[in-house]
């Protein structure tokens, strides 16, 4: 059976930390996945680690109608502590609530939703040690700082939608309009990159093929049906050549080009009435698309996570997090901070006991203790690391090894669409080899007058980490220099930003979980178990890193392991 | 330079009419591109035909801020009649009142906006010779029984939508998780015939290029990048193989299949929380996809007409036609029908003059004669080829030559969106052989908890003439025997249906025109030249054919051609 934890082969290279985070981030996107590959394309072999077909009944983190409601064998419930109320913390007390249990949540935040986060004018923010900055966003524009996007097959996400209410849109991850740009080649449509790295790559196959230089003999109506997919894939002429630039220039008659328009036309000449037939646009050379590195991001919207359709939920993404925060309302202790993670001995009651610090009194926090039975601790595992805690030492190995994902973002607010005016771009991803990585239009208020928010940058490891390193000035003085490059409008139509480093943020540290095979295998089955009265819980804890799916599928296997115990009448 | 219109080439067999047609409808959508490439397939060389490079200032049917009201030398303005308040119609009607003059449309229907029709709850409607029909559509759930999306690059619609304040939301015309339906090989998502097909076809190439067997040097570098890029493309281990099924059928060790999701994993063990790693789905045989077929619907969505971004306006189609009727409001005559168009001679006024029949009145309609100096006839050639005029014999011949593609829709009312609760299909095309052709899932109302339409067919040509042959309730009866093999919960959800045929709707008698090379090069230029005081105006005469964004180009071509005539003079 083949399994997504693949062992690394004893050749491999050793990776360190840092290399390992750096090419986890060339692949971009949000994604355990992301991060797999950097290391996959790596390893020569693998070989299956863990399996498991759960038992009926079991602790799955499947839903489960007829779960009992959440009691000890003696009718009584026990009392759980929730450390953060982020998605994952939401979704832990959502979920017990359902089946009886109260919980407390604590949260050091003056807002739920952790890393679920929708920056609009007015909001204020400072990084670690540095300066506050306040966004100026126009009025319902804004700047979803943190996850942004769900696709169709995150059904714990999207039925928390529905469950609760929350509309949604769709978030467009692929649109052929937008632009690859490259120092070497400028700026170019994703259609024509695609359309002219298919078509030639298609020409190589077909040519072999025709020629039987196959090393896989095939039957005649295979080879047939062959060509004809390819001739279709690629917009082959009938001699199998990608589309020749001129009659004149190959030396051939013109093919039916006109049937193939995957490339698209220029658009100052548009198919349009009469006359009009519109002019089809010149493929680039083979060599030139094939150094450029499209391939690359082409690679990106084929993951599994990344395909069609995807969702937003209107408005901001943050309205998830206030649809569950407003289930959970009351149960949740804002600005009170984890400082000490404790197990009194069971002479002392036994259970967690947490010291919060209350930063909503001035001046130095007072701090308390807490108790409960169990204890969910949700916070990040970088953030966790600095707080003193009775783990056993596996744990507080596995808490201090696995590494984040530096990562950010940065809003550039605009006074005009000009990339939906005048580039015809609604939504979707350009791409660049600069270290602004990303551009993401926004994909609501389309044909809107008001102007918009443009992600100006959305990058990942060592280019987080070095934009990361600058002002918010800076940053804006960066973002506008490099996007100018692809939307020359930049300088007439800028107005404000507002930038996230995420490595930099409190009480988050960092983007996500970065996980390798190696830790995988040594460290993520340690926090999947509960030390004593603590349960570990988040993106960080699932094979969706990264995305609020995790938080939501790690807080249901929390609850349900949790019942589980409960019923079991184990302490 | 490349021309959308080549000539057949001597070599090439005659065609048909319906041969053509048939063809066409093939390659589904609704373009004059599908059309083009039924014929453009089959051509082995085709030459450029006519060429143009607008002079400035020139009626080029583009925006003029500059230009002048529409009137004489001596300052009058020309009375225009137009026949038909379609999207072109209204348009037309909608840029001359921007120009100061005035006109009057006559509309057979008693609505406007011709197949820009947006079918809803309590509607009714009959097809010629057929009973009449009833949509029971649940409140806010309906069909858009003719066009129903907006690629980004149709600026023309767009804008109308901007300038008349028309709200857009995302068509996801592409959807991963949909399925392809053969019935050899039953269902299959999108994205697992793509991955295969992408896997084998990069599996071969790589491995000839492996080998240099290529017919194309390559240096070192470029055969390396192309080796990459392969290797992404198709999820291909290090060995270049296409993810093999397992280690004991392949007898090589496993590749690190973890990184390449892109065929996705099973829906029953999705990525999780915990040891929930998911289990990948595995691989059609090569010669199974290769056969299936599934390359054509692929190239259904690279055409450029069909490359996400697309668009369509919030709560029905039919948002356009009605803005643009509030702008034109108290010039469109309803349920007048023309009957004649005449050209009085010169000494009997000259200019156009249509006898149309007045059908609000009961009983044997009244008709009278309204007359013009010019006549925009929008009406389909279809229709047209009924009505006596006075036409020239090359524009009599064109307007009865173009034949129009059948085509049909229906519209399946199901009480409960399971294609969303049980598939996780939100929007987008399901594919199957069957005559049904299309399953498009509804791209509004997302997470709804009140049903929805489904389109449970849209097909062309043979298939669309067969069904559309077919009383209401036997479309319906064969619309759920087929969709039920893609989606069994059919049975258990349906409520109601409404369905068209086109080439059956009074008025229209077809979907679009469809245009082959040796038409486009005899009668289309004849249909763009003015008849004396007749203009021809609609989707058919443009290189846009089945868009409204054709219509909107054509009307702006025909109103700028008029301005351009009465400013010079003539008549």
């Amino acid at each position: 059976m083949l399994r997504a934890i693949v062992s690394a082969p004893p050749t491999a290279p050793p990776l360190t930390r840092r290399d390992f985070v750096r090419r986890a981030g060339r692949y971009g996107g949000g994604s355990a996945f992301a991060a797999m590959l950097a290391l996959g394309l790596l390893a020569k072999n693998g070989s299956p680690v863990c399996a498991k077909e759960p038992a009926p009944g079991s602790g799955d983190g499947q839903d489960d109608d007829r779960r009992p409601a959440l009691r000890r064998a003696d009718g009584s419930r026990p009392r759980v502590l929730i450390l953060g109320a982020g998605l994952c913390g939401l979704a832990a007390a959502y979920e017990l609530g359902k089946l009886g249990c109260e919980c407390e949540i604590f949260e050091a935040r003056d807002r739920a939703g952790g890393r679920c986060w929708t920056v609009r004018g007015g909001d204020t923010f400072a990084e670690i040690d540095g300066p506050t900055q306040t966004a100026h966003f126009r009025p319902g524009q804004y700047l979803n700082a943190g996850p942004a996007r769900i696709p169709g097959h995150h059904a714990s996400t999207l039925n928390y939608c529905k469950e609760l209410g929350v509309p949604v849109e769709v978030f467009n991850n692929v649109n052929d309009s937008a632009y690859y740009h490259t120092a070497s080649l400028g700026r170019v449509r994703l259609r024509e990159a695609r359309a002219d790295l298919r078509g030639y790559v298609d020409e190589l196959l077909a040519k072999a093929v025709n020629r039987n230089a196959l090393d896989r003999p095939l039957n005649r109506d295979d080879k047939e049906a062959l060509l004809e997919y390819l001739r279709a894939d690629g917009g082959l002429d009938p001699d199998l050549f990608y589309r020749p630039l001129s009659p004149a220039a190959s030396g051939r008659a013109p093919a039916p080009n006109a049937v193939y328009d995957a490339r698209g036309y220029l658009y100052e000449d548009l198919p349009a009435a009469g006359a009009h037939a519109g002019r089809l646009s010149d493929p680039l050379g083979f060599e030139q698309v094939l150094r450029a590195g499209f391939g690359r991001h082409i690679f990106f919207e084929r993951q599994f996570h990344q395909q069609p359709t995807m969702f937003q939920p209107v408005g901001g993404i943050d309205a998830i997090a206030r649809a569950l925060e407003k289930q959970v309302a009351g149960r949740i202790r804002y600005r009170h901070e984890a400082r000490e993670l404790r197990r009194p001995s069971p002479w002392a009651g036994g259970g967690a006991c947490v010291v919060v610090a209350d930063l909503t009194t001035n001046g130095e926090p007072a701090t308390r203790e807490v108790t409960g039975d169990f204890c969910i601790c949700t916070i990040p595992l970088t953030v966790l690391r600095e707080i003193q805690a009775d783990f056993s030492a596996p744990v507080r190995e596995a808490v201090n090894a696995v590494p984040y994902m530096p990562t950010g973002k940065i809003g550039l607010n605009f006074k005009r669409r000009f990339w939906e005016d005048d580039d015809r771009i609604f939504g979707g991803i350009s791409w660049t080899d600069q270290s602004i990585a990303q551009l993401l239009y926004p994909n609501y208020d389309y044909l809107g007058r008001d102007g918009g928010v443009v992600v100006g940058y959305y990058h990942f490891a060592e280019d987080a980490e070095t934009v990361g390193r600058l002002a918010p000035a800076e940053r804006e003085a960066l973002a506008l220099a490099q996007g100018a490059r692809l939307h020359p409008q930049y300088a007439a139509e800028f107005e404000n930003s507002f930038s996230v480093a995420w490595q930099h943020v409190p009480y988050s540290r960092g983007g996500w979980a970065v996980w390798n095979e190696e830790m995988r295998a040594k460290y993520y089955p340690v926090l999947n178990r509960p030390d004593g009265p603590f349960y570990f819980a988040g993106e960080h804890l699932t094979y969706l890193g990264g995305w609020m799916a995790g938080a939501f599928e790690s807080a249901k296997a929390v609850v349900s392991a949790l019942r589980e115990r409960v019923a079991a009448g184990s302490q």
